[in-house]
């Protein structure tokens, strides 16, 4: 069920894409939310709403992901979200049987996704992690000639409340002794961390061996969602070199249910940081190429009474400061030849102020784990414990946000 | 087409799977090939060849992919074997129809494949590069804990036989003064290299959370491939820290058409290198882990008469010495809690033995680009040209082998 708290998200100017099922509509389907309820799409085409949109195919919105729809032109998908703005701006006048209150409502995976690329665009971040890891906070050789970032695991992205099993791995077992940074044990991650990010959603693919310039790459971008990539930082840190994360990121990716149009994000542009380079042609982005998101991290404790049921604000931050824009994300990707498909996610990276508490992910917020965070509930954290629920959500104005992208730590699986 | 000069890679002992199409099978289908006859597998089922397996599906073999054939059971897949096996032996009394000759028949993408890991295996690979890179030939801290390895681009996966576009990226200009290390270029990459590597292919899914051991990890392996992961060194070289390869190797990345059972090859198991440390109990894989796969890449220049047309052969070497079995790289990946995909492609990384001659890989050949390779046509060699076209290819012996994994270079496309 998705939590109604979230109402004001999700006015006459968001209109975002999901895919829902409720006891009227068992198939999960394409919907959109307007405040608390749900409007499932195809009944809405069965009844001719989009007629007069000749190029929307039939029933694009039965199928059990969006993809069909996200990979239809800009402009056929700016015509839906026309009718449907005038439909349910002069009245709700929809056949109750199209609707489903949000209680009653179970959110699916919205896209089939080909491929996840996570990218680490907050300058803030790098030099945060950084600091905590190597004591250094200068970014990393690339950061300001292209958004650095890696493939991930896309079969392990998963909506919204679905719980997240403590993942084993491989790391240097800190506690023995006598020679602590020699001796890998393979366990629990003793070391699982949130990461508050933001990801665009691929429509209309791109084939390959095209390349795409920043300025073009909103024909290819369905929207945006927010992505918790959770991190086991011990197995990282000792996979890492020199091939980046694997394991200590491929069990587990976290997705809001809600897909944010750019139409919806488009009051909302704003002027980012400036190029510290020359740029090539392909990520020169000008302008307002930015949007104005306010970001939210919360941990709730697990347990009943006092300590449980408080959540407590760990990060506040804003997409704005983002050194890289979306576009540019999707013009380095394509820029070697590499195609885009429909569906694919990529990840900002985590969004991160520079002061303290704006720091997205544990790692920034207790030093490395060098330092400890108290919850509201009263326990302390230095990395996430078992039950623990992390709740990210964004927003970015005037009735356009995401709702929130939740999951709960469960206990590790037996070592076989 | 597909080159009829593999033929004794394809007797009764290999009968591997492939997707292919000809003019009397015009829609892409499943196939095996047996030396230069390929036989189309949903006329057999017709014709009710498979009538004594009343597990395998109704047309199982019309898809255009693998898919739903490798996800059956391992038992499954051992009678179809079993029958083909009988039915061939006996004699070719198939109906014409059901076949095609290799000369007519094109091949396609055998599986689609929700993701690419590829690992990095080869003690020596490890050494040699860190030799040509870092001038220190230690391996990388984690390689003899797990099979190191990254996530890579599954959508640019391409079958034999497609060109390769020479990817556009980012990097240091060497050629540039008076600070060569300082000055970043978008241009061409001017480092073109392949790597000769397997690749298994999973068959039978693993839920997610559950893990698996090595011992255990046949029953998800369908079979291998030859592979060939393309990688621009200075794309790679700016972009790997500390997050690993991203555009250095997502342009393309080609597997050889068709799927080698590990039925086939359990004759040709061997014993690998023994562990270094102690291993945790689902990486542990003592006995016969290991396959005797001698591998093999060529290089052809472009051009007529004298220079073209000759195949330099610039690596020869062996599977058995990898450090990792294909059952470890299972294992590990799926260790986290991650799970495994029908079509999913686990690499091997580049497959080099010790000494000269049985490199994999050209950075591995010209050591790092210091040295110059001559071809048999006159031409000489630091990374590749356009027009040059690379051949590898894969024999376990006696009747089974890969054929060939073939990718011709063209120029890059222009800038944008």
């Amino acid at each position: 069920m998705t939590s109604p708290s979230y109402s004001h998200h999700f006015s006459i100017h968001n209109l975002p894409y999901g895919i829902a099922s409720s006891p009227s509509h068992p198939t999960p389907q394409c919907a959109t939310r307007l405040h608390n309820t749900i409007i499932f799409l195809a009944d809405l085409q069965s009844a001719g709403l989009f007629s007069s949109i000749p190029s929307l195919p039939p029933n694009i919105f039965s199928h059990s992901t969006l993809n069909p729809f996200a990979s239809l032109p800009r402009t056929t998908q700016t015509q839906v979200r026309h009718v449907l703005q005038c439909t349910l701006q002069s009245q709700p006048s929809l056949p109750d049987s199209s609707t489903s209150d949000i209680t009653t409502v179970t959110m699916h995976l919205p896209v089939s996704i080909p491929s996840f690329t996570d990218y680490s665009c907050s300058l803030p971040h790098n030099q945060h992690a950084g600091l905590a890891i190597l004591n250094n906070p200068t970014p990393p050789p690339a950061f300001f000639h292209f958004p650095i970032g890696y493939s991930g695991r896309a079969s392990t992205i998963i909506i919204s409340g679905t719980p997240i099993t403590r993942p084993l791995g491989h790391f240097y077992d800190r506690t023995s002794s006598p020679s602590p940074s020699k001796s890998v044990i393979f366990a629990p991650t003793r070391t699982l961390d949130y990461e508050l990010e933001l990801g665009v959603i691929i429509g209309r693919p791109l084939p390959p061996n095209q390349g795409l310039k920043a300025q073009d790459a909103e024909e290819h971008i369905f929207g945006l969602v927010v992505v918790n990539d959770w991190s086991a930082r011990d197995i990282q840190s000792l996979e890492m070199i020199p091939l980046g994360p694997l394991n200590g990121k491929n069990f587990a990716t976290s997705i809001s249910p809600w897909i944010v149009t750019l139409y919806a994000l488009e009051p909302f542009k704003t002027q980012g940081p400036e190029p510290r380079v020359t740029l090539p042609a392909h990520l020169v982005d000008p302008g307002k190429a930015s949007y104005d998101i306010s970001v939210l991290v919360e941990v709730e404790e697990a347990g009943e009474g006092e300590k449980g049921g408080r959540r407590t604000v760990l990060g506040r931050s804003n997409a704005r400061e983002l050194f890289w824009s979306v576009r540019q994300m999707c013009a380095h990707l394509a820029s070697t030849g590499c195609d885009l498909r429909t569906g694919d996610v990529l990840g900002t990276g985590t969004v991160s102020g520079e002061g303290e508490g704006e720091y997205g992910c544990l790692l920034e917020v207790t030093k490395g784990g060098k330092e400890v965070v108290k919850l509201e509930g009263g326990g302390e954290r230095v990395y996430l414990e078992d039950g623990d629920v992390v709740t990210l959500s964004a927003w970015a104005g005037e009735g356009v946000g995401f709702g929130e992208c939740v999951g709960q730590v469960r206990p590790a699986r037996e070592i076989l």
